[in-house]
């Protein structure tokens, strides 16, 4: 990685090299076999499979191979409640909602509000009302409440502090300062924590007593705390479990790190109006335009490094002529940086507005996913 | 503290020298002002007071200031269950329960079974099996199940936890580091762990949304856990505890050092048979006394490093008059070892004949004290 870049579960920054993180993470490109093998199975691939928007995996070939024997497996991912959510939250979960009705699997999703709170400086009742708040938006994706599960882990804590201690009691503190840059400044909760996020890996198979594999679909970022994890888990008699690995939506400013809700010229947020949207796109997306229409429509625009054509590829387009009609046409200077933006804008509204229905909706429905 | 002497909550070894621990740990020395402050309340003073067997305290004065003003206070003391019981567990309860009755308060009684997986090279479930067995020799000690709340940490950490992570997020790895010699090859349970401990200081005052005052009678060596959590507690908005220390029953080798139920020459349990005290006090009681009759009838023996004298003070004689009969006679020769330990082992014989009556009954009671 170049200086000032930075892949850990609490901090992103700096521009990303995707192919330097699989060598450093020790995780596996996904190829054109391996993606085959899932379509077999799925009919068609998720067109964030097809661009490698999740680009990475840990252990697939396994999960399929068990998967083929008829030992399904459950899925696994989980949300940070320290503030609103954004687009980069929601793409990780669509796809997982493709993967659970693909597969009919169980989602195992957790809320790692002790996490935020220890991380950050952020009262436990503020964490609280934002567990509540992202609850909403989790729901408002359609996942199935009959095979979705929540586990909030101060609520749930019954169930997973048991779990959690066995697996801290084979991590030592060198370990996660050397995983997660950890510090002898850092608090005692935060080093405890990465046994949290180990535990819903394996909750079910311990619930239900017996063996199952699990899949986990995750922002790479948080392919650490499974790193330490992994080594873990078979010594506690438990499968590792297979991971697929996301790149990050980029931030408005450009393609450097990931979005962020903390900071409002970064990321568009699940609960944004339609103005709030506009404003957002055509003030902060980060351009590959020319200075001058004139000059746009003689040299064409950069779509790898507009934001705006990123989300598009990432997000908003799953049809692959369409996208790459919006890339050529950009490209050749025939669609103006404007233009392209008016497009996404309307695609990201009426992206919201069905959204913000259905969290609404949710409101009434969060006592169906919680862990009876 | 001389080279070879440790004292922290998972090791005590060495001999203690109490009165550089009282400098060490900055604790005051127990003195007559403030016992007389004590008897005022209760009538009289328990004779492990009387004899200093708790020695030394923090913040009592302001505790019965509180009293004195009418703001109650609740005990609060604990229980690792690793393995049997032995005498030395029961001393500090037997006066938690002489408080309790004095001054007719609740006591909130922890089982750190985590603590306990964390730290010994047990199995989980060979933890909650001494768990189960612990409690047994608790509520035999007589404690009132309407004014008793066991909190059992893996099972209470519903309660627990939301407090612990508050209380763990006040904490660095480098003041744990320093206050109880944990290392960076510490797992990452043990590191948090001390949150756990700290938490049933507080937790009436959550529970019951009000600040009430605490008094922890411990062993000294579990001073460290409070020496750290009392800086936390007030940034959280409650009362730091306040704490009576006491001394450690002696093992059955010699003066130093604290009783082990890992080691069978070490203790007596409180599960054991008459023929076993017999057998454990005239084999491996350590004796003040002269290599022949005719030379102790002459020089007379060493009460002060006698081990079964010491169990007189410390636990079997309340009488003072008694105990210095028995000082006085074995001092001057008059009593042989072999006499002291007769009178010694059917004093412990007909204490565990109850306790052991008690504790099988126990067996249909656990209920009575679980946190509701």
């Amino acid at each position: 990685m170049k200086k000032g870049v930075k892949v850990t579960p609490w901090e992103v920054s700096g521009e990303v090299n995707y192919e330097k993180l699989i060598k450093e993470f020790g995780i596996s490109k996904l190829n054109d076999k391996i993606l085959e093998r899932i379509r077999k199975h799925t009919g068609e691939l998720h067109f964030m499979l097809r661009r490698r928007v999740f680009f990475a995996h840990r252990d697939l070939n396994w999960l399929l191979d068990e998967y083929e024997r008829g030992n399904k497996f459950f899925l696994y991912t989980g949300c940070g409640p320290s503030g609103p959510l954004h687009l980069g939250h929601l793409q990780t979960w669509i796809f997982t909602k493709w993967l659970q009705d693909k597969f009919n699997t169980e989602l195992w999703f957790q809320f790692t509000d002790d996490e935020k709170f220890l991380f950050k400086n952020k009262s436990y009742d503020e964490i609280q009302k934002w567990t509540y708040e992202n609850m909403l938006d989790v729901i408002a994706i359609g996942l199935s409440p009959k095979k979705t599960h929540f586990l909030i882990d101060t609520k749930n804590i019954d169930v997973m502090y048991p779990e959690a201690i066995k697996i801290a009691k084979k991590i030592t503190f060198s370990t996660v300062k050397a995983s997660f840059g950890l510090t002898n400044e850092s608090n005692i909760g935060q080093i405890f924590y990465t046994s949290m996020q180990a535990v819903p890996a394996i909750l079910p198979s311990v619930l239900k007593k017996k063996n199952i594999p699990c899949l986990i679909p995750l922002g790479v970022d948080q392919d650490p705390h499974f790193r330490v994890a992994r080594d873990v888990y078979p010594k506690l008699g438990f499968y590792k479990p297979a991971i697929l690995h996301g790149m990050f939506l980029p931030p408005l400013q450009g393609i450097e790190g990931k979005m962020s809700s903390s900071l409002t010229t970064s990321a568009i947020l699940t609960t944004d109006s339609p103005k709030e949207v506009e404003k957002k796109i055509k003030k902060y997306a980060f351009s590959g335009g020319q200075p001058t229409v004139a000059e746009h429509r003689k040299k064409g625009g950069n779509p790898d490094i507009d934001v705006s054509f990123q989300y598009f590829r990432m997000f908003f387009e799953p049809d692959d002529e369409k996208l790459q009609q919006i890339y050529d046409d950009y490209k050749s200077g025939k669609l103006l940086t404007s233009e392209l933006k008016e497009i996404l804008i309307d695609k990201i509204n009426s992206f919201l507005r069905e959204h913000q229905k259905k969290r609404e909706q949710a409101k009434k429905r969060i006592d169906e996913f919680l862990l009876k």
